[in-house]
């Protein structure tokens, strides 16, 4: 049914239908809601986008994103206490633990997690860089963020052995039953942590 | 808490979220998702809105989109029956036509609806170019596919008084129970169209 449509707006849904969660549909109603918008939008977006690629890279002191080559905003805030480091899995998990507020330390990207079974070893985690950073800046504590998936435990605790050798206190996000979450529908091994970790009230 | 990410990246999320049923949350996460995916992927899409806007046009004949300012692909095709033409509202309503199979005439689109609340009247119509299309193709059917909102209704009775005067059959789509739907959560105007317009067995 697409065919009806000019070619290099098949090529533009093609392309929108590589976006995470984005099927043919969404992709078709995302590129006829640019086209109908007209000419300025589709600029907009094509600018942005060329802004994005040229400006944007990784920041060379915790592997988030920066612009123009420099520290990016966390790192070269002297608000953000230097002392903590919290390590996370991908640039995508710093907002959402920005927007909790709890969290006003440094940060450090692996963009990758210890996968056995994807061939992923600690060789390609770049922690050359991650106890670099831990010994240069005098980190006190280290919060690993990563997530409660097989991967991410499996890294965390690589990580937790490599870092207590380093002296540096190394802590994990609190598992349990997420804040405003059915009992009812919760998975066994979420509730199985909840039970373990269970708190004195 | 998106003003850790490098402005460019915030512009990109901005011009993201203008996108139909795209909150700021699905614009950070195609946003990052873009430059994880790097610099190709974000080159990719920018070349793909700029050849749409370079490229495609409203088709002269039927006001849909074509490419390089000629006829679009249905206007042009030999195969499609020339006596019958589809009124839609928006170039979005011919791929789920199309891909319903049972229509194989030409289109013609109005890209507006009628709407006295919004202040549109027939003059915002370009309905000249509708009464030039069936007079010089010599349309014998017009096939009225207007959705069936309060605007759709009085464009499709607006445009039905006009075309009937040009001696033209008009037809307008089949109100009444989509296939699949259940009764039990149908809305009672649906509903009532389907009771009016019931057919024998």
């Amino acid at each position: 049914m697409a065919d009806i449509l000019p070619k290099p707006l098949q090529r533009l849904i093609l392309v929108l239908a590589k976006l995470p969660g984005v099927g043919s549909r969404t992709a078709m109603r995302y590129a006829l809601h640019l086209v109908r918008e007209g000419s300025d939008r589709l600029e907009e977006l094509s600018a942005a986008l060329d802004e994005t690629r040229r400006e944007v890279s990784l920041c060379p002191s915790c592997f988030g994103m920066s612009e123009g080559g420099g520290l990016c905003p966390i790192c070269a805030s002297p608000e953000r206490r230097g002392e903590t480091l919290c390590v996370v899995e991908g640039i995508g998990d710093m907002p959402p633990i920005e927007s909790a507020a709890q969290y006003a330390g440094r940060y450090f990207v692996l963009h990758k997690l210890l996968s056995p079974l994807k061939g992923v070893g600690p060789q390609e985690l770049h922690l050359d860089r991650l106890l670099d950073t831990v010994r240069d800046h005098g980190i006190a504590e280290v919060v690993l963020a990563t997530p409660l998936t097989t991967d991410g435990e499996a890294t965390a605790t690589y990580l937790s052995r490599l870092l207590t050798q380093e002296g540096v206190r190394v802590t994990r996000l609190a598992a349990g039953v997420p804040v405003g979450g059915a009992i009812e529908y919760l998975d066994r091994l979420t509730l199985s942590r909840a039970f373990q970790d269970r708190k004195e009230l």
